[in-house]
């Protein structure tokens, strides 16, 4: 599938700060960049950086009284489409070494506390079975409602109040896979079909040897989604992070399935 | 059944300390005390206070190098066992006053967290319905073992690690109760069949006009249990509280069910 | 002092909702209720309960799709300012039982984790001198700044980040206080002077045998407060408490002081 | 200096269990590897993978009833002393990609919450002055005390009880650090002179264009320390995760300094 994406980002900013970004699609095997041009008004240069473990790139500006941001891009994305449930299980001492962070617990995932209820509510299950058996779960068990949580909202919380966002259903399928063995971590992307229209966050899994991304809300099937960056949590993958103070003036994101596509 | 209670507290206090203890069965209708005697080795004059919502009592001793006391009493418990389910409801607004504060969340049962699970998962109950179908929840999806859980454990952790003691039953239940709109209250109380033998803590929940005592672990049937004294949480009904530091020497909590009851 | 006080609150209510309100000065011998109306559209019969400790009522309603309520009084504040530092100490033990809750933790005071603090930064200190070293240094210590905080924020939070409310200040005077050994209570109050108008929170503590009102803020003198509730920690004190979904329509608090005191 | 290291590592575990461990000395330019000598008694292969950014590495072994590790080995540390005020300023936007992450909260490290501290209690201060002002004021604003705190220990925590271990000490500087916009991480290190003897934790802080090792407890120089690996928090550097139940039967640590290190 090929995506149109366009995002405009307006920021009033208290006196000078320092901004990183993470807007722009990453260019990876399974998702090619076609076009791609990111304008931001910045009163010093920008630097880019590479994002967490890699993976598409940070960018650094400086707001003055604003910051505003226009990306545009078209990236076609050419993913299977595989069911979890047929991916095999791989024992925790057998991980590649940069995979082995993301089994950790982290500050809005976390899955230490999750053990039991993963040990006990979905027995004898590892590696895809549990992974394809969690992920229905959250879809299941959680209510999409905006306004429902907020910044501070943890995967415990989560769990209790049965409702959030697209952040908070990746946080909580990511703080139950490792709480069950399977490393996880949080991956903010595009995708059409986001309601409202959005930044989207979804989730990554480590099965047979490779991440494998899900989209727990159900909103965007795998092979539409065009990921931005990957981190433990939200922490490592705010589309915005601002040293200082700043207020939202506008924002939009919209992302569209091309109709070319065929072509 | 009329319960014989013996408790032995012996404590290493460093210099001086105000100590406040919990440890007498209270007076009550459904719970007559036929004998009683609480020696407490302090070096100042012990001085008792009316326990929270005026049952049972609290006191104040000073320890100095060392805290040792020694509790024995029968109590007789006459309480008819009716199943929760046969309740009605009670709307918040016909609530009496004394009541209307154990329907707010506290430090360790944070029930507006849990308002969306209450509500999606037990929906159209209320009441004594809706109270049967939390405690038998709560028990059944707790493993109680000792060790899984500190005295900072909240009712939002004892949710996810989906284990705990006495004290961590009690919390997810009184949470639940509160979030699905039922006062509820914890109790410190004593019983047989406690394994091992201790302080048991259970709750109680506002049904038809009056509080009913549940044990959602399942050890003791309600008409088995003296309540020792009442509080939001394990806070308020802590059976002692140092006011400066205090270890552990021994501690032994014995219940029993005399076999004289008949008589 | 003589406060006149006008109050309007209109809520939209998602369908039907029991609504807890707690508006009313508290008729107290240091502040007389001079005149008092209080006016509530609400479909069902409204019930005043007593508030917690017997200060002040609480008033329950029932809101159909919206909740407005008015409230007036004029309000005779006499109460002399006396400086902190001049109360002497009460030992733990010798408090009354109503009063003991009050050193306990709470949910937005955790004072079991100020200890170490409260230690170290003011050794030696106890009762009033305490008292008198810990207000001053929450006045010093934090910015007052509307939107730093949430209804979430804690304690522990505000102690970090050194900004908040004045819901803020009081708590983290309270949660010092106890942790130091002294009682001490939220009050939610009306006061002139409060910028932006609004109701107002306030700390008591404990000292010389009764409760001392403080504000920590330094917006009010104690002479010139009238409490309308008290309770642990804001849980209690909350102005309006919706079993259900609400919507803040418009709000206003008006609070000043009349010239004609003097006759 | 020449350290000698000595470990032993006796666990039972329950079952079988994957686990991680983190103990062995990691080369790099500062710190050479002079002999070294890991043995595992694990009833799988051992496995090796790179520690967090590459430095030291990660061992996987298998438990089976229980894991004995003994862990010896000789390092030369030759590591300039500096003095932290001597280093000058990088704003955020200037930052390499690998060290943005360390600017950011983690779980055991909200260096978000602590913004208003430092902004009001170390004004105008930045780079290496501010770092030398916040270690100098961890170490001088804590007491060391062992048993004081525990693994879920938080920053926000140690801010507030004012005591703590090497752990404690680590984060509240990595949280105070990032907060004031220097990226901290923290470091399981080997040194002689802790007391008692254990693994120990220290924190790096980026100053100039590189990682300055600080011990914010004062127990060890930063010329003496060896570095195991690196992380955000204590959930990266545990010297041993396990994928399962564990219990300690003895462990011991050994580190001392070289008679012969003039030679």
């Amino acid at each position: 599938m090929r995506l149109s994406i366009d995002v405009h980002l307006d920021y009033g900013i208290a006196g000078d700060a320092d901004v990183l970004l993470q807007i722009e699609a990453a260019a990876m095997p399974d998702q090619r960049i076609e076009e791609q041009s990111l304008t931001i008004w910045s009163d010093s240069p920008i630097r880019a950086v590479p994002g967490e473990d890699g993976i598409g790139q940070r960018c650094w500006a400086r707001g003055h009284g604003r910051l505003t941001a226009v990306y545009r891009a078209v990236v076609k994305v050419e993913r299977p489409v595989v069911a979890l449930g047929a991916y095999g299980t791989t024992p925790p001492r057998l991980l590649p070494g940069d995979v082995t962070a993301y089994l950790m617990p982290s500050r809005y995932c976390q899955s230490d506390r999750f053990e039991g209820f993963v040990a006990r509510e979905f027995p004898g299950l590892d590696g895809g079975a549990l992974a394809a058996a969690l992920s229905a779960w959250v879809g299941n068990a959680l209510d999409y409602r905006m306004g429902s949580s907020s910044g501070e909202t943890t995967a415990l919380d989560t769990f209790a109040s049965r409702s959030g966002v697209c952040r908070d259903y990746a946080h909580l399928l990511v703080a139950l896979a490792r709480a069950g063995g399977i490393p996880a971590r949080c991956v903010s992307a595009y995708a059409p079909g986001v309601d409202p229209p959005d930044f989207h966050a979804v989730a990554e899994l480590w099965l047979d040897g490779a991440w494998r991304l899900v989209d727990p809300t159900g909103m965007a099937s795998c092979g539409d989604i065009a990921r931005v960056c990957i981190g433990r949590d939200a922490t490592d993958i705010a589309f915005m992070t601002v040293f200082g103070q700043a207020t939202l003036w506008t924002q939009t994101v919209r992302v569209r399935a091309l109709d070319d596509e065929t072509a």
